[in-house]
């Protein structure tokens, strides 16, 4: 049977077209933004296309953050006067510059506790630039990113509680080229009230603004960005359903994450979720297969910046007392098979990883304990198993929140093998239960 | 240790910056060419710099092939004289087509049974279109590759048994798009005295040509190609060594091979390959490690038109009475790591297998029976066990022998990851032994 899933996959899946059509007809689909609210439209249509016998669309309030200008940043040597440019983007909820740009000295961190010995008396009035590396030694990029992702988090309200004007961080990425990495921050007003812009600089830009200051400790950098929070909008997740045959009032939920950051196509992260979770509807009813359960493909929205459809799906499953048997989501990349994380009790964690032989054929390496998507995460707490789907993840890091994320860095058949693992993991646990 | 290996190649590996320049600086080094030359002194450099205490040029005689001016192919149809354009590459060896091109109607098969159904009243004075289709089904596509190939290597002579004037080829492609994929043919005299030139069509120029000749069979085609067959160059295979401490006599040999098609860059057929081997010598020598057994890479020259260089090296192993314990082979591309491939009697297999729990949080998913590059197989006559790498294979029969096999396709990461397999692999049996 799993032969003849991957057949389906390999030849007359959707996922590579409707991936196609969500990254390059609708324009980038942060939340709030146009491109979400077509890209809710889209899903809603490519649901029933697939199959789904019901699709409903769940409310949630999404933050709305726009970017407005290209972001501009240039350092000013002051002897010589000579400038130079640096690749950077403002982070997700960043307040804006002052029209002329926050211009100050700039001062390079390699942690927090380098900044806490600072303090007020070295960092008040200047730039902080948090030169963190991603580590390159780490087998798992995620592991890397885990490691640096709160200097982007936290980074700006701990440089703001001594006085920093903004905020410049090192992108987390594996790659080393001039393309900056946006991702979410929060201002922590128990760290400090005082909200200052922040931004993301491109590896190479980071190195070049290193070496810049090795050179002159003086140099002036001048930061230019208009984004700002607009008010919440209504918004939705997609959540497409196949009704079970014997066990309807238990439901299979595969999900991927229907928002993107705006600089790029989100091919990877997570378009590539969203048309795999739509594809295990399409497998069931184009193989001719009758669910026992009910099996949920949701298209969350607002991953990226709040987490709302998260929220909004789980609050709903509260209220219905619905019964979720698993959740698993995709949100790793587009990629060749690798593993999958299964977060969970002893007994569904070896029921699962029985079947690793069957699986083992198609790129299914490993099967371990631990791990999921962001958007899943609240239905752990009632007890719900969860899965992370998890591709081969080398090169996530290089696309992962840039301008490079896109259609093109997305090979047909590791999307389909994965998207196939996925409708055969969805296939088992409809199969022989838990 | 082999953590220890694996930071190495994941932070002081120089395989990338090395493949970067036999890529991009030495232009295309098809046997026999200025760029072939070039490449052997660079790889010479490159092992010398990597620690090699010697260095070798070790001698073979090649075919000299060039493609002349870009191939041209286009279709009229003679009611509306309407013309359409194909990309078309010429199939390395073979012979030009007439000035003003070779000019008939077409004749589309699928199988070779179908070409000798139709037979020489069908056949004779057409141009013979193979439009055999790259099985997406298969999760290996080395097995679709295998299964179609000999349309390209005997196709030509089938054809021209019958009395067809030119021969075109679908390119054996995993994916869709218009670079048509070149590789070795080869003229049967056993099958038909007649030379006809052969090209091969790209993917989506192969379903254009089908659909017209589906509306149209009186269709003609036109195609040019001043592709020739020079004389024979002197060239040579490239081999550095590190000594053993204890077992000098004792050779475990690594390889990939130097010469590419002249259409692409060769990145990861097989600059990947080369640059990985060179990179074992300089893990040695910079991690310290001094290794009981002579390590040896080779930069095999001629692997796709010819394997001179293959049987040179295997003429000399016979000639001295080399004893070599093992011989591993990277040419699948410069991928995440996947597997390997051991071709070996029962012991020495068991032996590597026992090594999988080891590898495996490295990414090495299988360890598997048979497989191996072309350059090492003469060296199984004589008993040497060998191992072929094989990195993680969905994407490599989409670049493979085509243009777009260039270095922008190479993932730093990937290429050390598996570069840091092929190392520990060579380690572990120079450490532990068979």
């Amino acid at each position: 049977m799993l032969r003849k899933i991957f057949d389906y996959y390999l030849t007359e899946s959707k996922c590579y077209t409707n991936l196609e059509f969500l990254t390059t007809k609708i324009e980038s689909r942060l939340s709030g933004s146009p491109g979400a609210t077509k890209a809710v439209a889209w899903a809603k249509k490519a649901m029933y296309e697939a199959g789904a016998d019901t699709v409903y669309l769940q409310p949630c309030m999404v933050p709305h953050w726009v970017r407005g200008a290209k972001e501009k940043c240039f350092s000013i040597d002051p002897k010589t006067k000579q400038k130079t440019e640096y690749a950077v983007c403002a982070l997700g909820g960043s307040v804006a510059t002052p029209k002329v740009g926050s211009q100050a000295n700039v001062i390079e961190v390699k942690s927090f506790d380098e900044l806490d010995k600072l303090g007020e008396e070295k960092i008040k009035g200047k730039i902080v630039f948090y030169n963190v590396f991603f580590d390159q030694k780490n087998l798992s990029t995620g592991k890397s990113y885990g490691e640096t992702v709160n200097y982007r988090w936290e980074g700006p309200s701990r440089a703001a509680k001594y006085g920093a004007i903004a905020t410049i961080v090192r992108s987390m990425s594996s790659a080393n080229n001039n393309f900056p990495h946006t991702g979410s921050m929060g201002y922590d007003s128990t760290i400090s009230k005082i909200k200052t812009p922040c931004c993301a600089i491109s590896f190479s830009g980071a190195d070049k603004l290193a070496e810049q200051l090795k050179k002159n400790p003086s140099l002036i950098i001048n930061l230019k960005m208009s984004c700002q929070k607009l008010l919440d909008e209504p918004s939705f997740n997609v959540v497409g359903e196949i009704k079970g045959s014997t066990k309807a009032n238990e439901i299979i939920l595969t999900g991927g994450h229907l928002d993107a950051w705006d600089n790029g196509q989100g091919a990877h992260d997570d378009g590539s979720g969203v048309v795999q979770s739509i594809e295990v509807l399409a497998m069931f009813k184009k193989m001719g297969i009758k669910p026992k359960h009910t099996i949920r493909a949701v298209a969350f929205m607002n991953e990226e910046n709040g987490g709302a459809g998260g929220k909004a799906y789980f609050e709903d499953v509260k209220m219905k007392k619905l019964k979720h048997i698993v959740a698993l989501e995709s949100d790793a990349g587009g990629f060749s098979p690798r593993g999958i994380a299964v977060d969970t009790a002893m007994n569904a964690f070896k029921t699962v990883s029985s079947w690793k032989p069957l699986l083992d054929p198609y790129f299914l390496q490993y099967i371990r304990k631990g791990g999921h998507g962001a958007d899943i995460e609240y239905l752990q707490g009632i007890g719900v198993p969860l899965i992370g789907f998890e591709p081969d993840g080398q090169k996530y890091f290089d696309y992962h929140h840039t301008a490079d994320d896109t259609f093109d860095k997305i090979n047909k058949r590791e999307l389909e093998l994965s998207a196939g693992v996925i409708g055969s993991i969805i296939y088992l646990i409809d199969t022989k239960g838990w």
